[in-house]
């Protein structure tokens, strides 16, 4: 399975915001191509008050969700979707606060900032832990996502958070009642990603303590 | 946040296997564009032999996981990846056995059909029971995965497994030790998606017998 030769790049599209490439390799002598996005490496942060025992999540529309939740119809030569049919609520989703590696500063400080950014909670890094890395996708793209955890308190709410206006980012945060997180990942009507299911079982099964704190 | 207007999709490269398409639409107002790619829906399948006590799992090179875990150098005005200094062992994944929803019937008998393809287990519908779904992506793509979970004995297997040669599949199967998994969930060494560490979480939550079956 690992007999792989002569692997080399050709760039396929000209997109701006998805680039991707062809990898083109032998496997056991075989020619083979495989188009490949690179994504980004990302962190996430399950993040937990353990004075209120609600989790804070981030809830975004997203517009790959709605797209893959609606079906389009043709008008004048143009593909649309019917807000009537396909409201946008199809695209919105609870996930982890997240962000990309696109500085050049450790990931745990890149949690640091989206802690910020989009919850508004100023987090001393001591109070972040990492939980584990997995790839955020082994098909068209295979980028590394880093998993952290990190308990808050309202003291540390410095600002509104919902994501950084000069990106477009327009995110709300959302407390979950630590009772009601077990429900939360079996609830198929709620959008989100396995890597916050992961994080929720994670959750009860190294951190909760259900009779107090 | 759901005020979502003039929704309209766009054709924005012509790769064979990525297709992205660019999505506009206007979100309190702003103009947004955000370019989606289809990747497709998917199913996967945890499986475990409860009587030898073991997760049976494919492992497989991934080449968008071999991109992203080396770097590239020119020559001659070609990119390549040196595979003295970045091993192809750093591409290979360990994941649940799983497919695309690419046939017309249902999302159960395609996990049927991947358990004889990939693994050689012929496997009555009635011993494959649905987990729950969750979104393989919400950034480029927002595809929708169905997980299932399925007891396997030796008897039904059937044959050798290991992927379509039609599609050039190259997959090995792989047997871990119940005792093992949760070790293997925290093992950054091994390149896995994070469906599966939930997958993992789950059995050992809901069907973990540790004192015989």
């Amino acid at each position: 399975m690992e007999n792989i030769q002569d692997v080399s790049i050709e760039t396929c599209t000209e997109s701006k915001y998805l680039r991707p490439y062809r990898l083109r390799y032998k496997q056991n002598g075989r020619e083979k191509i495989w188009d490949v996005m690179d994504t980004g490496d990302s962190v996430s942060i399950l993040v937990y008050n353990p004075f209120r025992k609600v989790f804070i999540f981030v809830k975004q529309f997203r517009p790959a969700v709605y797209s893959c939740n609606s079906k389009k119809y043709e008008e004048n030569g143009v593909k649309k979707i019917d807000l009537e049919k396909y409201p946008a609520k199809l695209g919105v989703t609870h996930e982890l606060c997240a962000g990309l590696v696109d500085k050049d500063c450790s990931v745990i400080e890149i949690a640091q900032q989206e802690l910020l950014e989009e919850l508004g909670y100023k987090v001393p890094l001591y109070k972040i832990e990492k939980i584990t890395t997995f790839r955020s996708g082994v098909g068209a793209s295979g980028n590394l996502q880093t998993m952290f955890y990190s308990e808050v308190s309202d003291v540390m709410k410095v600002n509104a958070g919902g994501g950084l206006e000069s990106e477009g980012e327009l995110i709300e945060t959302v407390e979950i009642p630590v009772t009601k997180g077990r429900e939360m990942i079996y609830d198929e009507s709620i959008n989100k990603p396995a890597g916050m299911m992961f994080g929720l079982l994670w959750f009860y099964e190294n951190k909760y303590k259900p009779s107090g704190y």
